[in-house]
């Protein structure tokens, strides 16, 4: 993989150039690439004549950009034949941003028809024959390939942290609204999240630090052993046993290592939230791509045509019944914090499922988009045959900072 | 003007046809549109087509779409030059929703550039040689107009109530979230609101049912006589002496009626919220128009860019502790509905300004498109040079109809 921090410090000791980064990601594209198939569009040639000469922190390095982000010099096909081809005419505001902060996108990742459950082609690279999860199926594997730095994407349900739980890598997707969706192809306007993939968790603190403008990095700071809150139960599913395992494992190295550990539970408040989840977002659903039902009816996959016709007919008062406990479940969330820094849980049921016929299950996911804490998928823990199994760091609203820093720290327990 | 619900029961009865009332409606854009300029693209004709026996509770009866929705059959000009001729793939939700319901789309009403303050061509039919109001200027317009029966709206500080209010027409911008903003040009994720304007009140609250699948009609049942709390102080400026003097003769015929009147003021915690509002526009709007910025500076007005610039140099930490204020805010403007039902004020300072030279303030809204209680304009006021003087009637999030009961009941008195 290419981290971000490791090739900027070579860029600044003159112990690479942005030429020979450049060079490095030509050969692993011809090397993967037909295998992977992260892109829906690339263009190798654009990236590298934006990075000569890129200033910023990010110095020209190449990032992915999920396809349901508009960008004005790429196609934006939302992974749907209904927008094949389409050509927004302005980049969504992340894309500006991370332009501005230096960075070259490299090109649209795939991702599932807007970013719904249908999977897309792309591969897992670090799990072959093992679905990378979704809907930034692209964005994850660029980054699990080593093709790009960093990548965007979107978490509605899952679909941030679990692909990366499965590729291997690191993500977070920050508090709600810490970045913009403008310019993102709408599901559901109260959950969808943008988030960030890159190698580690230092990775992605340093370019959500860089297009943010927020001080936001881990790797310069020493924030010392974090008091964790172990969530053991009040999900809708339990996880694996090797996921159980691997959590307990690291929960005891982490113990060892000088961290508070505690066992939170979920509160019957906080649970009914994620119960309701569901609904929420096919009613929002039904009516964000009310024109693609009403007149491409056809080009939807079932699995999406179905959801969309669950929210359609949802009754308005069940949804804003959802809502409620949605609202309830966010001002009480705190009280899972009161006696610890973040909560820790795995970030999908354990590794990725075999085939390429599902992107897998949201369910230790689903919860934070909605209450709209940071979430950060920790990776460097794998099962007895070598499979990523992902887990998942939670802080309260507003504390990225603390969710990143004790994710790093928890990272280098993971690998170590 | 066309009452929506006066031409369905007409239709109802057989006492007109669809036939007629677009008979009517070119009449009226032959007529009056030369001068009122309420239109940046029209399609009579499509129209026509699209009412020839259109069900739903709306009939196929003519609405107009402000120019920052996207429409699918028809350019979406942002009312700006960097998006001339600009033709979006997919149809805003609400268009779809409004469409669902049997309205047909008349045409793209003029917008101020990207929904900001600088003024459009659009003149005012209710006073000519008065500002419209804006952003909203020529769906306001269209209505008071005679044009349309219905118009979106969107509303990011007063957008949509100060043109109501300028053009003696009724108007909601209902509670957050209520109409989804999917396929609106962004410049607010947290402030921007879809509206709706229309001839009176009842035929606001009519449209808004139609088309949301909520029961929210005011005109079958009586309400009866609101709770008002009548707010005197607490806003950045003061109403002008006629405004001030309207909302006193309504009030007391208000409390004649049989209406408990109280005085409110808006809490040090509400009214702090209200000063922060256009750091928080500004800030979002900077982001939100990034590309823009980027790509397109040159063709953006001078008041736009500067307000941008702010945006841009605002610090995160000075926005984030903005949205901290919000955030209270909206947790304690409870309190101020302690005792009564409703919140009445002025819609805006006074009259509409003379001159076309600017659109107003928003003096009076932005609070509470902060908030996000739903606000309702009330028409039939008017100074001794028989200009709109629009009151408002504000009510606790989600009650949209009690709201819509309230300016309903204030209307009639108004007119009477």
């Amino acid at each position: 993989m290419l981290s971000l921090l490791d090739l900027l410090a070579r860029l600044d000791a003159g112990r690479t150039s942005i030429e020979a980064v450049y060079d490095g990601v030509a050969s692993t594209l011809d090397e993967r690439e037909p295998d992977i198939r992260a892109f829906a569009h690339l263009d190798l040639g654009g990236a590298r004549t934006a990075a000569t000469g890129a200033g910023g922190p990010l110095r020209g390095l190449p990032i992915g950009v999920k396809d349901v982000f508009d960008t004005a010099d790429m196609p934006s096909g939302y992974g749907s034949p209904i927008y094949d081809g389409w050509q927004p005419r302005a980049d969504a505001s992340v894309v500006t941003m991370a332009r501005r902060a230096g960075a070259a996108v490299l090109g649209k990742t795939r991702t599932t028809e807007f970013a719904y459950l249908n999977p897309t082609v792309t591969r897992n690279p670090a799990a072959p024959g093992h679905t990378p999860g979704g809907s930034s199926s692209g964005s994850a594997a660029a980054v699990a390939a080593g093709m790009v730095t960093a990548a965007f994407g979107t978490q509605t349900a899952g679909s941030v942290i679990r692909p990366a739980s499965f590729c291997g890598i690191a993500a977070i997707k920050p508090s709600y609204r810490l970045l913009p969706t403008v310019g993102v192809k709408p599901f559901s306007w109260l959950l969808d999240t943008v988030g960030v993939f890159a190698a580690s968790v230092a990775d992605c603190a340093m370019f959500l630090s860089a297009i943010s403008g927020r001080e936001l990095r881990v790797d310069v700071t020493d924030f010392g052993a974090p008091r964790i809150g172990v969530v053991r139960s009040g999900f809708s599913a339990e996880p694996s046993a090797a996921m159980a395992g691997a959590v307990d494992r690291l929960v005891r190295r982490a113990a060892a290592k000088g961290a508070e550990i505690r066992t939170v539970d979920l509160s019957g408040t906080v649970a009914a939230a994620d119960r309701i989840h569901p609904l929420i977002m096919e009613y929002e659903g039904a009516l964000a791509l009310a024109h693609e039902r009403d007149h491409h009816g056809a080009a939807l996959s079932a699995v999406l045509a179905e959801a969309l016709a669950r929210g359609a007919a949802t009754e308005t008062a069940a949804y804003d019944a959802a809502r409620s406990v949605a609202h309830t479940a966010r001002r009480r969330v705190g009280e899972l914090f009161e006696n610890v820094d973040v909560l820790l849980m795995p970030a999908a049921p354990g590794a990725p499922p075999e085939g390429l016929g599902s992107t897998g299950v949201a369910t230790f996911n689903r919860l934070w988009t909605l209450i709209g804490t940071p979430a950060v998928a920790v990776p460097g823990l794998v099962d007895e045959a070598g499979l990523p199994l992902g887990v998942q760091v939670v802080a309260p609203f507003g504390q990225d900072r603390v969710a990143l820093a004790a994710a790093n720290w928890l990272e280098r327990l993971a690998r170590g």
